[in-house]
C-alpha cells in the first residue's frame, strides 16, 4: 500500500556485521583487486567442489546481540550457585575486583597472542615470571614454569618427565592412594597407551620398583603427613618422587622442594581463578635444577636487549613441542596464560602476608569445623589436614550431603560412610554452622570452640622458609597501585585491541564483549565442577547445546567439549582411533601418518597416545605427496592406524586430493584424523565429516572466538563420526567438561552468527587471505598457492630469497613490524625463512591495508639495504624494534634518521605504539636461564 | 589454650587497607617527616577542637567487598525489569558491548578529570566532539556544547538563555502543554527565584508577551507537529524558540535548527546510555550561530598545539561559572562528562544509517502498534507520532496499565483516560502483543497489519537534510575497529589508572571495582525513573540507607540526594534557605554572603535562587575576614539570608571561627550554608550539623568516590538541618531520584568503610596533605597554613615570587609536570600564581614521593633559568609538554637536551606518558572557534 519499509526491512543488522570487519563497499574493493566479481565466483575457485558441502548448517537463526544476551541469562538462571565445600582440588575464592575487571574483563590482556615476539609481550612476561616465581617460592624447588592444563594432566606430565629422567627401568608409576580421583582418572589416560603400570599405593610401606611417586599433598581426603622419608626411599631406589600440591597450603606447610620432592605439580585455580564449572584454571609444575630442559610447557626467562636492559621472553623453547615435533615429549601448547596472570596477580595483591592469613583462616575454619563435629559425637578420619576435614558417618553420608545441599552447601560423597568438608578463602562461620546442622550437630559454641581449639598442622610439617620476597610482591597493595600496576603492564604489551595480529594458524579473530561478557556472571563463573548436575541445568543444556551445533558445523556425529587445549583433543581423538581398532583386534595398528608439514602438536600428540610416527613428504607444492604417501601405506599396511592431516594444509592450501587421500588410508584400515586448527577456511563451506575424516579436533580460541588470553584459555573439543563415539577417552582433563566457564563464548558466537553468518565469515577470511596475498605479491613471492594463484585462508611470503641476497632475515621483518605497530605474521612454520600472515575475517579494509601499506614500506627498506643505500648491519631493519629511549637519545649514531626509525609512515604520527624494549638477546637467556623475578638491581643499567 | 590465631585474629583485612593507599610503614614515615608521634598528635593540632565531634559515626561495621557485592545483589534482585514501554524522554536502548565494557566499565574512561589539561585529555576532548558534532548536525543548529546535566534542567537553561538574549522585558516564559512533566516541573523550580512567569500553552493560538517559548518536540503524547510557524511567531515578537528534542526522532524529523529554533535541548540517553532509574545521561544543548558565548556548560573547540598540529580543548571558558562567578548565569559544573562520551560513541558505532534505521525500526513498531489498537477499536489520540502512541480508554486506563505490567511492559499512565505507549530500539512484535493484549486487543496479524500500515510522520516533517557526514561517523563499524577506536583514544588521556591526579578540591580518590560493578548490572542499569514503586524496592531501600548513612556522616537530618551535581544541590539547599525565610514573612531576605575564596559556583547557584551576593572579604592567611563580616552583617541584618562558606575553606585550611561565623550569622537571622566540596577533611572527624550548618550540598563523586568520569556523572546530595526539610525542592532535577543508577557506588563504599574505615581515610587524607607540604615547603612556599604550619587535605604552592624572578608560570609547570607523568593540581585556584595540591587518602607513599620528586626537580629547572643556565625563553618548562615525535625529530634546535626533555627523572625510563600534542594555543582556539569534528585536512600537517 505504501512505499515505507516493513518491520522485516528494518530488522537490526546481525552480528555478523560487526563481527566480520570489511564493510560492503570494502568487499566490492577487495573482490576489484583479487580479480573476481563475487566472493561465489572467487570460491568457486579456490576452494575445491570435491570437499563443499550442500546446503546450509541446520543451524538456529542468528540472535542480536541483545537476544543472545537475554538467552545466556536464562541458562545462566538455571544453574544454582551453592557454596562449594566439595574441595578436590577446586575451591571457592575472591577475585580481586581489581583483577577481575583489569585483567579477565579487559581485551587488553585477554585477546593477547602468546608471547613469541617477546619484545611486545613484556607486560604479559612480567607477569608469568611473577607466577614462576610464586610457583618456585611455594613449592621449594628451583625452576617454575608458566602454565599447565591442570592440576591433573600436569600430574600425568610429571609422570612422563620422571620417566624420562628416572634410570629406572620399571615401567612403573605409583601413585598416592589419596590423590584427586580426578587425577588418578587422567594419569591412567595417560598412561596405558605408553605402557606404564599405574600401582596405587598409601605409600607407607616399601615401593615397587618404579620410575616415580606422586603424593598428594594433602590428601584428597584432607590429610597432611611428611613425604620426607618416602622421598629418600625413592630416591634410594631410582625414582623421582612428585608431589601435586596445593599451593595455598604451601604457605603454612613444609614445601615440596625441602621434603626432597623432585617435581611439584598443581592448580593455581585458588589464587583468585573463578571455578567456572571446572575451568580454566592454570595448573603449574616447579622441577628440582637439572629437570628443566625436561619439563613440559613454557618456561618464562630473563634476558637482555640490544641495549643491554633487561628484558623477558619464553626461554628453552627448543624442547617445546612446535620446534621438537616427533621429539616431543609433552604436545602442550595453549596452556592458561591468562588464568595464570591471574593467579600471579593475586599473589601480588596479597603478598606472602595476605596468602598466609587467607591460608590460616581456611585452616582454622576447618578446625573449629572438625571440633564442633567431634563435639557432635562425629568421628574425624585424620587428625592432621590444612582445609579439608574427612568426617565419618556410617550409613548417613547421603545423608548428611543432602542435608548440607538443603541448607545451600555442597560438601563431597566420598563414599556412603564419608563426607568431606573443605574450607576456603570465603569460608565463614555461617557455612561451619549450616555443616554442623547437616550432620545433626546444632548449637555448637563457636567462639569457645575457637578458643579451645588447636592447629591441626603437626609442628614439624610447618612452613619456616620465607616466600614471595621479591618487592614486586609488597609494592601494590592498595588497589590503585594494583591498578595501574595492571595498567603499566598492559600497555607494554600489543593485543588485538591495539592492532591486527595476522598470525598464520592461529586465527586471531574479534572476541565480542557479548562473547565475553557471562563468563564472569556468578551463574557461571561460581558453580565447582562435582556439583550435583541438578545445579548446573543451565550449563548441561548450553554444552549439550555447543556440542551438537559443533556437530553440525563440522559434519560428525558426537562431539566431546571435554578436552581443554587442541593439544588435549588431537590426544583424545588419537586413543579413540586406538580404541577402535583395539576393539577389532587390531592392537598391532599404531602408525601414525604425518606429513612433514604438520604442527608439532601433531607428532607429539601421536607418540602420547602410543603410535609411531611415520613422516609422508611433501611436495614443492606443500602439498601431501601422494606417491610417498601411497608408499608408506605400502610399506606399513598392516600397522596403519591413522593419518593426521591438517585441512586446509598448514601451508593454507585446499589439497584437492584431500577425498583421495581419505579413501586411501581407509582402503588400508587406517582412520583419518583431521586437525581442525584451520577450520575457520572452511565452517559453512564444507564439513570434516563428510569428505572423509573420522576424528578431528577442534580450537575453540582460534575459530569459536575464545580469546587467546596471551597463550590460553583454550577448548579443543574432539568430534569423531558414530564409529568412533564409543572409543573416546572419558578423563583427558581433569574437569568432566574440562574449560567449561568459557564455553558461554563459543555459544554466543554460534547463536549469534547463524549458519549464513559462520559461512559469511569463513568466506570473508578466504577473501581477505587473497587479497593481501595479491596486494603483497608484487613485493614477496607468494608460496604455495592453489588454482588460479589463489590461497585459502592465510598465505605464505617467501623470504629465503630476499635474506640470501641482503641479509635481511624473517626475524628483521618481523621486528621491524613493531615499529610500524604490528605483532608480527608467524614466523618460519611451516617453512623456514617464510612469514604466514592469517587475516581473518575480522579485520577491516582500512586495518588490511595499513599492514600491507606496512609489509611494501618494509620492502621498500629491504631494497635499500640491496641497493646499499642502507649499511648491512646498521639499518631499521636489523635495528629494530627501536625503543622511544634509544629515539630520544642524545646521541644518534646510525646512518639513518630518528624519523625513518620511528615514524616509516606518516600514520604513526598519530597513533604510535612504542615498545618498552630492544630487540632481545635469545641466546644470552638460554646461556644465563633465570626464570623468577630478578633482583631490582637488575633492572639498573 | 594454644597460642594459635583465632577465627577473629584472622580476619580479611578491611576494604579501608585497599582504599587508603599507605601502608602502616608508610604512616609511620609520613608521620616522621610531618613531625608527629602519631595520626592523633596530628590531627589534634590541624583540626580544631572545636569542630570535632564526639564518638564513632553511627553506621554499620565495614562489610568485606563480596559482602557488600551480595549484599547489592540482594538489592538488586529487589528490582524488577519490566519492559520500559513509559517513554517521558527515558528510552530503553542497547549499549553496544564493546561501549559497555570499554567505556562504562574501563577505569581508564570512567576515572578521568574534567578535561582542563587538554594535552593530557585529546582522547575524551575527541569523543566529546565527537558528542557536539552528534547534536550539532541532528538539531541543524551551529554550535553544541558537551553536555548537560538531564533535559529538564537543559531546558531551564535554556529558559535563561533565552532571557539574556531576549530584548523583551516581559519576564514570561511559554511552555508547550505537551511538554514533559518533569521538564515543567524543572522549569518552575528554576523560574519562581528568578521572576519568570511560565505560561502553559498548547502553542497554537497567539502568544503573550515573553522572551521565550519551549516546544516539546516530538510531545510527551508523542505528537509530532511543526513549529516553524510557531517559530516566525516567536521571533517577530522577539522571542527565542527553545525546541526540547528527541535526538533520535531527529534522525527522521526535520530538525528544529531547520524549523527556525535558536536553542535545541534534550537527552542523549536512547544513544546506548542506560536508563538507570533516572540517570546519570548526559543532555545536550545547541544553539544558533550567535548565542555560543551565552551556551551554559562545557563546549570543546578545536585549535591547534605549538607546532601548528590540530590539537582540542575546552573553549570560552571565560564564560564558564567557575571564572565568571557572581557574574555566571548558569552553575553547571559535573555535566555528564562520561555519559556524552558513550552517546557519542553509540553514533560512531551506529553511523547516520544505523541511527536513521533504528529510528524508522521504533516508528514503524508504532505505527504497527496504533494500528492494531486501533484495529481493536481504541482511540488513538494523534495520527501523526514519532515513537510513542497515545490512546483514549476512557476510564480504562489504570486497568490498561496494570495488564500490561502482568505482562512484563511499564506503559504511561497518562491519566485515567489515556495510556501513552513509547516504543523504541528494543521494541519487538513481542512486545507489542503484549500491549495489544493489554488494550483487549488480540489476534492481531502483525504481517498484514504491517504491511497495510503507513509510516505516521507526515510528508513535509521529514528530514531531507544530511548528518554525521564526518569520517568518524563511517570509519568504525566492525567491533573490531570501535575497541581499537576506543583503546587509541583512551591512550591519548591520563586517567587515575596511570598515575596521581592531586587536584585540589576535586578529591580524585580510589574509585574501587567494587564500588562501580553493581552499575552495569541490568537490575540497577535497566529500571525506568517512572516504574511503579513497587519495582524498585531494591533502588528504595538503597536510597532511604543511603540518605540516611550521609545524614549520619554530616550530622544533618534529612537528605536528598535528587540533585544530580554539586551545582543542584547548591541550588536545592538555597532554595530551602528562600522558602524558609519566605515560610516565617521573611521574604526579604535575599544577601547571600560569600567569601572572596568561594568556589565560583555557590556565587552562580546564589544568583539562580534569586539572592544577591555580597562578597566577605579574606584576610591574608585565606580566612573569612570577621570584621569585614560583622560590617556586611551589620549593613544587611534585615536582608541577610545566608552565608555560604567552604569548610575547611578552599585554602584547605580549618578556620578556627567556623563556629564563630555560624553564630554571627544566625544571630542576625541568616542560615548557614556549607559547601560540602572539601568534605574529605572532616568524615568521621567532624559533621557539618554540628557546628552550626543548617544546610550542604555534598559532592558523591568527590568525598564518595563515585568516579570523576571526565567531568560528571557526578551526585550532589542536599543536606538540612530538620527546619529546612520540608523546604526542599521537590523537582531541581529531571529524575525523582536523580542520577540513581550511580547510587550503588557511594553505598557501596560507605558501606565497606564503615565508621572507622570513613574517620581512617579522613585522617590519612590529612596526613598527605601535610606530608607534601613538609616535602615541598623547601622548595616551594605553601600557602595558608593553620596551627604548627599544618593544612588540612589540601595544599597550595605559592609561584608568584617564582614567576616575577624567573618568568616561569605555573602553566610551565603544570604542563612541564605532564612530561613527568602527571596530571597537573588545580591551577590558580583559590589564588592566582599558585598550584593547589590534594593527594587524597588512596595515593600511596610510594606515588607521593614521586609527585612530590617531580615537583622538586621541577624546582631545579626553574633554578637552572634563574640562574641563567636555561635559556628564558627556550627550556623545558617553556616547552612543555614534549611529544615524541618533537623528540625523535632529526632536527633538535634547543639548548637542552632531548633526554633531560623526555626524562628528566629515571623512572620515567620505565614508564613513559607520551603527550599527543605538545602545548595547545588557547587563544587561538577561541578566536577561530570550530566546536565540531574539523575535516579530515585539517589534520593535515
Amino acid at each position: 500500500m505504501t512505499d515505507r519499509s516493513t518491520l522485516q526491512d528494518l530488522s537490526a543488522p546481525p552480528f555478523a556485521t560487526r563481527h566480520i570487519g570489511p564493510s560492503d563497499a570494502g568487499r566490492a574493493r577487495m573482490l576489484e583487486v583479487v580479480g573476481y566479481e563475487s566472493t561465489a565466483d572467487l570460491l568457486a575457485v579456490a576452494v575445491p567442489e570435491a570437499i563443499r558441502t550442500r546446503g546450509p548448517l541446520n543451524l538456529p537463526e542468528a540472535a542480536g546481540e541483545a537476544e543472545a544476551l537475554a538467552e545466556l541469562r536464562a541458562l545462566a538462571a538455571r544453574n544454582r550457585v551453592l557454596t562449594p565445600m566439595i574441595g578436590l582440588g577446586y575451591h571457592d575464592t575472591i577475585t580481586p575486583g581489581v583483577v577481575l575487571r583489569n585483567v579477565l574483563e579487559n581485551p587488553g590482556w585477554y585477546t593477547a597472542y602468546t608471547p613469541y615476539q617477546p619484545e611486545i609481550s613484556q607486560g604479559r612476561l612480567e607477569a608469568l615470571l611473577n607466577f614462576q616465581t610464586v610457583v618456585s617460592d611455594l613449592t621449594g624447588l628451583d625452576v617454575a614454569g608458566a602454565s599447565l592444563l591442570d592440576e591433573a594432566t600436569a600430574a600425568a606430565e610429571a609422570m612422563t618427565l620422571a620417566r624420562r629422567a628416572s634410570k629406572v627401568k620399571a615401567d612403573v608409576f605409583v601413585v598416592d592412594a589419596d590423590a584427586l580421583p580426578q587425577t588418578k582418572a587422567v594419569l591412567a589416560t595417560r598412561a596405558e597407551p605408553l605402557g606404564i603400570t599405574l600401582v596405587e599405593s598409601d605409600l607407607a610401606g616399601d615401593l615397587p620398583e618404579c620410575f616415580g611417586v606422586l603424593v598428594q599433598y594433602p590428601g584428597a581426603s584432607g590429610r597432611v603427613a611428611s613425604f620426607r622419608a618416602l622421598a629418600e626411599r625413592a630416591h634410594a631406589a631410582g625414582a623421582l618422587l612428585v608431589a601435586s600440591a596445593d599451593l595455598l597450603a604451601l604457605t603454612l606447610l613444609e614445601p615440596p622442594g625441602e621434603q626432597g620432592a623432585d617435581i611439584a605439580v598443581g592448580s593455581s585455580q585458588r589464587f583468585g581463578v573463578p571455578l567456572g564449572y571446572g575451568g580454566p584454571h592454570a595448573a603449574y609444575m616447579a622441577v628440582r635444577e637439572g629437570l628443566q630442559r625436561q619439563m613440559p610447557g613454557r618456561l618464562v626467562g630473563v634476558s637482555v636487549d640490544a641495549d643491554g636492559r633487561t628484558a623477558y621472553r619464553l626461554a628453552l623453547q627448543t624442547r617445546e613441542q612446535h620446534i621438537r615435533r616427533e621429539k616431543a615429549t609433552s604436545n602442550i601448547c595453549t596452556a592458561q596464560v591468562l588464568l595464570a596472570v591471574m593467579a600471579s596477580m593475586y599473589a601480588v595483591y596479597h603478598g606472602p602476608d595476605g596468602l598466609r592469613r587467607i591460608a590460616q583462616r581456611a585452616h582454622r575454619h576447618a578446625a573449629v569445623l572438625a571440633a564442633g563435629l567431634r563435639e557432635g559425637g562425629v568421628e574425624i578420619v585424620h587428625d592432621e589436614f590444612f582445609d579439608t576435614v574427612l568426617a565419618r558417618v556410617p550409613g548417613r553420608a547421603e545423608h548428611v550431603v543432602a542435608a548440607a545441599a538443603e541448607r545451600g552447601v555442597n560438601l563431597r560423597l566420598a563414599d556412603a560412610d564419608h563426607v568431606g568438608v573443605a574450607c576456603d578463602e570465603k569460608t565463614v562461620v555461617g557455612h561451619l554452622r549450616a555443616v554442623w546442622e547437616a550432620f545433626g550437630v546444632p548449637g555448637v559454641v563457636v567462639e569457645d570452640l575457637d578458643r579451645a581449639t588447636s592447629d591441626a598442622i603437626p609442628a614439624h610439617l610447618q612452613r619456616t622458609s620465607g616466600f614471595l620476597t621479591h618487592p614486586v610482591f609488597h609494592s601494590h597493595r592498595s588497589e590503585t597501585a594494583m591498578l595501574r600496576y595492571l595498567r603499566r603492564l598492559q600497555d607494554k604489551d600489543v593485543a588485538l585491541d591495539r592492532s591486527m595480529i595476522p598470525l598464520g594458524s592461529c586465527t586471531m579473530k574479534l572476541n565480542a564483549t557479548t562473547e565475553m561478557e557471562p563468563v564472569t556472571w556468578p551463574e557461571f563463573a561460581a558453580i565447582h565442577p562435582f556439583a550435583p548436575a541438578e545445579q548446573a541445568e543451565g550449563y548441561a543444556e548450553l554444552i549439550a547445546t555447543l556440542e551438537g551445533w559443533l556437530a553440525e558445523v563440522t559434519g560428525y556425529d558426537r562431539v566431546s567439549i571435554q578436552p581443554n587445549a587442541g593439544s588435549q583433543g588431537e590426544f583424545a581423538g588419537l586413543l579413540a582411533i586406538r580404541s577402535y581398532h583395539r576393539s577389532r583386534g587390531e592392537a598391532g595398528r599404531d602408525v601414525c601418518l604425518i606429513p612433514s608439514s604438520a604442527h608439532g602438536t601433531n607428532a607429539a600428540s601421536a607418540v602420547m597416545a602410543g603410535m609411531r610416527v611415520v613422516v609422508v613428504a611433501c611436495d614443492e607444492s606443500g602439498n601431501v605427496d601422494l606417491g610417498d604417501l601411497a608408499a608408506k601405506i605400502d610399506k606399513h599396511r598392516d600397522a596403519l592406524a591413522a593419518i593426521m592431516v591438517t585441512y586446509p594444509s598448514t601451508h593454507g592450501v585446499y589439497e584437492e586430493t584431500i577425498v583421495e587421500i581419505c579413501e586411501r588410508v581407509h582402503e588400508a584400515g587406517g582412520q583419518v584424523y583431521v586437525d581442525g586448527a584451520n577450520l575457520n577456511a572452511l565452517v559453512g563451506l564444507a564439513r570434516l565429516g563428510e569428505f572423509g575424516a573420522d576424528v578431528s579436533h577442534l580450537n575453540l580460541h582460534k575459530t569459536f572466538c575464545i580469546p587467546h588470553g596471551g597463550g590460553g584459555p583454550g577448548v579443543g573439543p574432539v568430534a569423531v563420526k558414530a564409529h568412533l563415539a564409543e572409543h573416546l577417552p572419558a578423563h583427558v582433563s581433569a574437569a568432566p567438561y574440562g574449560s567449561a566457564g568459557i564455553l558461554p563464548i563459543s555459544w554466543a558466537y554460534v547463536r549469534m552468527m547463524g549458519g549464513d553468518g559462520l559461512r559469511q565469515a569463513t568466506e570473508q577470511a578466504i577473501l581477505s587471505a587473497n587479497y593481501l596475498a595479491r596486494r603483497l605479491a608484487p613485493h614477496y613471492p607468494v608460496l604455495y598457492t592453489g588454482r588460479d594463484g589463489l590461497v585459502a585462508h592465510e598465505c605464505i611470503v617467501d623470504l629465503r630469497q630476499i635474506t640470501k641476497e641482503t641479509g635481511v632475515t624473517v626475524d628483521d621483518v618481523a621486528k621491524r613490524l613493531i615499529d610500524y605497530g604490528f605483532h608480527a605474521p608467524t614466523m618460519s612454520f611451516p617453512v623456514a625463512g617464510t612469514l604466514m600472515i592469517e587475516p581473518t575475517e575480522s579485520e577491516d579494509l582500512a586495518e588490511l591495508d595499513r599492514f600491507a601499506d606496512a609489509m611494501i614500506a618494509i620492502r621498500d627498506e629491504i631494497a635499500k639495504v640491496a641497493s646499499g643505500e642502507y649499511d648491512k648491519a646498521d639499518n631499521p631493519l636489523r635495528n629494530a624494534p627501536h625503543t622511544a629511549e634509544c629515539l630520544t637519545a642524545d646521541e644518534w649514531a646510525h646512518p639513518y634518521s630518528r624519523a625513518v626509525a620511528a615514524y616509516p609512515v606518516p600514520g604513526l604520527r598519530d597513533d604510535k605504539y612504542w615498545p618498552p624494549v630492544r630487540r632481545i638477546d635469545q641466546a644470552y637467556g638460554d646461556r644465563n636461564l633465570v626464570c623468577s623475578c630478578p633482583p631490582m638491581e637488575a633492572y639498573e643499567d
